[in-house]
């Protein structure tokens, strides 16, 4: 079988559970490469991806012997047929944050389950933890990422409006061989960078204006996340010594992204530091990139979370000053045995435009 | 009250509920126009939207006093407000279909409700029927959508790709005014056209070609959704045969969309005229539009939805015949009291682009 579905078939045998409905499309692609609408079924001994006619040929194409994956037509699958997939079976595992309520009751009753299991994330948490190939993919979506704000240094000029940037930058990316964008791109000017997940708008580049970038795309599915917040003309000393903390900040947590360390102690350290200079982290100090640009852990105060190896995640520190102005730094990292290495690399000093 | 608000409140009561929590953030949209991440709370007197620090300042500044709605910030709530919310209420509503199972759990735990109630869509029911700011904003989007047919007219040549022809209507959209797509664009030629749900490719457009083109846009959230089969150079008889179908029944849809007509009587109509002509309607004859392209109803065999003034739904007849060709002709359409208004004005008379 492949790789994957052996590691979470071996997982929920250790969880008692004698079979799992896979419903997340994120999920199933991660498992199985299937991009199409349909249930992947783990029943007792064999998998069954359920689909309509629209996919079969695709799905077909797709999969090798070695994932061995029955495709079925739902158009085909009587109800008796529904029943069996999990006869003699007492414990079915589901995806308990994807699945709404009223498909949670259609599927005890489809599939006549005895007991419907939650899974807790087992599968995103298999997902956190990237192989050589995922991570192979997400550097290629962040090399994209670093050439495209190379680009945008010799391409923005006072006058562009927000909404024109964001474009050239979508632009870029599709031309630059992204599959596209892995999140709707924030482009936040002057005032407007204040808040954290502005969406562009028509107002103009000015003179001294500070210019919030958060952008990211996707390669073979997989995604970066990058921030940068760059100035035109000049920077003043107020700025410059917000700009100063949060870098400061955004490389020392580049340093604790590190095998075994505590997801909220990461955390408190940023927050403990903006706090003596009198400003709040206002939101997560990072999350999992990968498939999905937000996937666990994230880096909250909170969170339990013990760094692995090849854990792929954002470090993002920000400080918004509501009303007047704001600065977040981003990068994608791997996490590394000793260090996290920064898969997007473009410069973090001040970045001054004058044109 | 806000109006929107006001009628769901009446609605509720109805129902004995005492409140209810509305996550699905299209719903929230539509009855607040606030487009954040958060809880929009019905409790049995005021209303609340709970959000977090990122979304404050520009939920606020949405809202009016005649909004009604307290902003709270999710990390000001204690356990016990939390609790407070529904005190002394007994029925409290959901939405079944949006919220997983995990928020289901987490809400009763929460919020402690007594006893949690699936709604059966009450809010999507009441986005079917539009008022007048929403048609404005539709016909708007509609407006954009025929200037776009009427560029691509004069653009599409010989030697292009589906992909290039794609990205055109897109960048159209947005450079007149659209918010961006309604929906990844169809450009299916060749016998690429008999794919109902046919992605663009890499297929330069040729002589002889049949090419179906289903494109739609947003307008201030409001999206359009219109296709359109045209042909380069020539048509011939059997396809003519085949266009002169779907359009006549396109029409008589289009007379049958008046207030009181049930969707699968409207539906059967064209389900047998297909019939009588050896084809068959392999989708849905249409689908309501608003701020998601696709809303109830959907006109099926087994819709016993009753069309009402001013519901907004395509009008969408298609005949595939596989490997070969494929024929649809799609309006976005409102429901008046003794026939349906088309939105969408682009031709219906073969187009033969020859060039």
């Amino acid at each position: 079988m492949n790789e994957k579905l052996t590691c979470l078939r071996n997982k929920i045998r250790t969880m008692d559970l004698d079979g799992m409905i896979v419903s997340n499309p994120v999920n199933i692609k991660y498992l199985t490469n299937i991009e199409a609408e349909g249930t992947l079924v783990l029943a007792r001994k064999e998998n069954f991806f359920i689909t309509d006619g629209r996919y079969i040929e695709e799905v077909q194409s797709t999969l090798t012997i070695q994932d061995e994956i029955i495709v079925c037509d739902v158009k085909d699958i009587s109800k008796e047929d529904f029943e069996n997939f999990f006869l003699f079976c007492e414990n079915i595992g589901f995806e308990e944050n994807y699945i709404t309520y009223s498909q949670y009751k259609e599927f005890i009753y489809k599939y006549k389950i005895n007991n419907f299991v939650e899974t807790d994330n087992i599968i995103e948490k298999q997902r956190a933890i990237k192989d050589e190939e995922e991570i192979k993919k997400i550097t290629k979506a962040c090399a994209i990422t670093d050439k495209c704000f190379e680009y945008l240094i010799g391409t923005i000029k006072k006058g562009m409006t927000e909404i024109e940037i964001a474009n050239k930058i979508e632009t870029f990316f599709k031309e630059n061989g992204a599959d596209g964008l892995a999140f709707d791109t924030v482009v936040a000017s002057g005032s407007n960078s204040s808040k954290p997940h502005a969406v562009p708008t028509q107002r103009k580049i000015q003179s001294g204006d500070i210019i919030t970038i958060d952008m990211g795309c996707k390669y073979k599915g997989y995604c970066s996340d990058m921030t940068r917040t760059i100035f035109i003309d000049e920077i003043n000393n107020e700025v410059k010594q917000v700009y100063d903390l949060v870098l400061k900040n955004q490389k020392q947590t580049l340093e604790a992204m590190r095998e075994g360390l505590l997801c909220k102690n990461i955390t408190k350290m940023v927050v403990n530091d903006f706090e003596l200079h009198d400003f709040s982290l206002i939101h997560a100090l990072g999350h999992g990139v990968g498939l999905d640009v937000h996937e666990i852990p994230i880096l909250g105060t909170k969170s339990e979370v013990v760094l692995k190896n090849n854990m792929v995640i954002t470090d993002e520190p920000g400080i918004y000053i509501p009303g007047k102005f704001g600065i977040r730094i981003e990068d994608t990292v791997v996490v590394g045995k000793s260090i996290g290495i920064p898969l997007t690399k473009s410069t973090k000093e001040y970045v001054i435009i004058k044109n």
